[in-house]
């Protein structure tokens, strides 16, 4: 790894797995940063953990933070996670898994880590494409969460610093990120994206996540490797 | 209380007791939100549930956020709180009591509370004058946060919302936050602002934020009503 720290926003999903390899190809020195923030399930966690072993990473921090005193989303389990037939069923409205300021609450202790550390990089997996229509995962949004930053710490004071919030994932299709991943050699068996997994901890295969997810290798002509595998 | 609802981010201590009375006071609803970060004490959360029911919320939640994880402060225990003989010795420099991206942290919880709660109103009692070069204590830094809050949400998707972020404490002196408060009737014996209490609960009385408050009650002709005060 190259010597300049960057922090690291890993789900333990196909799209943050990408990034991750993104900044590791870009040489950075990577602080991977999970959050157990009262979601269904703890198979995302258990598939950060070995995202970030089979990629590489300088610490793997898990951040305790408790969502589900607001409520209000299908992933905290206040809501029904919906479930479709066919990817040609997903919709354009914003969906009940949307979890509330989710992505500026992960940013916004990704900035503290980043801040402690001394790094000026942050990289977060979102796309804009094939994804669920949430407002933050928006190019607009990344970047006035940036200039935000950029006011919020030490290095706005002093100037002598210029935080980035790399989004290298946000313009591109789910097969284009799948593609860019393989060409990382990123092994996406690993990998668990469902926001509504079986007991088991496999997939469920119908929930918007993994409609967009099998599109995508579809696309490719290639079969999901974590369909099958246990979660 | 008035029918529009608000979220206040409500440490227990002077200024955002202040900021509560401010957002009754305009007829909000209010909704107050409290941490426990990992600070070293919990005598803010007791003086912040005393200020909640003296001045009258819709409901009180304390969230529980990890901190400590990232280090990096004295209000975590990492360093040690600096100490002063005279509100005269208060420096320039961003001291060890800054916890990195703390209000911006803060503010995101509040933010997802807010949406939760269909509000569009946050209050936070940040001050730029009488403080100690937060840089996220800054005018310019919540003008950025707001913009970036409204992208961020729904509201900012659907343009049915505008997210304001209230600061209006910030262009105050600490005596005019104290003026200011004691005309909305704050009850300023129930605050807590220390940051390194005695362990009887009772203030140091040499911390930078004692020493900004003894000031602001001095400048006044007061004698600050929490100093004797069990904390």
């Amino acid at each position: 790894m190259g010597d300049t720290p960057a922090v690291i926003l890993l789900s333990g999903g196909l799209d943050s797995a990408t990034a991750l390899a993104v900044a590791r190809h870009e040489g950075f020195r990577t602080y991977a940063l999970s959050f157990r923030y009262g979601q269904r399930h703890e198979v995302e966690l258990a598939a950060a953990r070995r995202v970030a072993d089979a990629i590489g990473v300088e610490r793997h921090v898990i951040a305790d933070i408790d969502l589900r005193v607001f409520g209000g989303s299908a992933l905290t389990g206040d809501l029904a996670v919906p479930h479709h037939d066919r990817p040609e069923d997903l919709g354009n409205q914003i969906p009940d898994t949307y979890v509330p300021a989710r992505n500026t609450i992960f940013l916004s202790f990704a900035l503290a880590w980043a801040e402690t550390l001394g790094a000026e990089d942050i990289f977060i997996g979102v796309n804009a494409m094939d994804y669920s229509g949430y407002p933050d995962c928006r190019p607009e949004y990344i970047a006035a969460y940036e200039q935000m930053a950029n006011l919020a710490t030490k290095a706005g004071v002093l100037g002598n610093q210029h935080l980035r919030i790399h989004a290298p994932l946000i313009a591109l299709s789910k097969a284009a990120i799948i593609e860019l991943g393989r060409s990382l050699g990123v092994d996406y068996s690993l990998t668990h994206s469902c926001y509504d997994p079986e007991p088991s901890g496999a997939a469920c295969g119908t929930c918007d996540s993994c409609l967009f997810r099998r599109r995508g290798f579809a696309e490719l002509g290639l079969d999901d490797p974590a369909a099958a595998a246990p979660g």
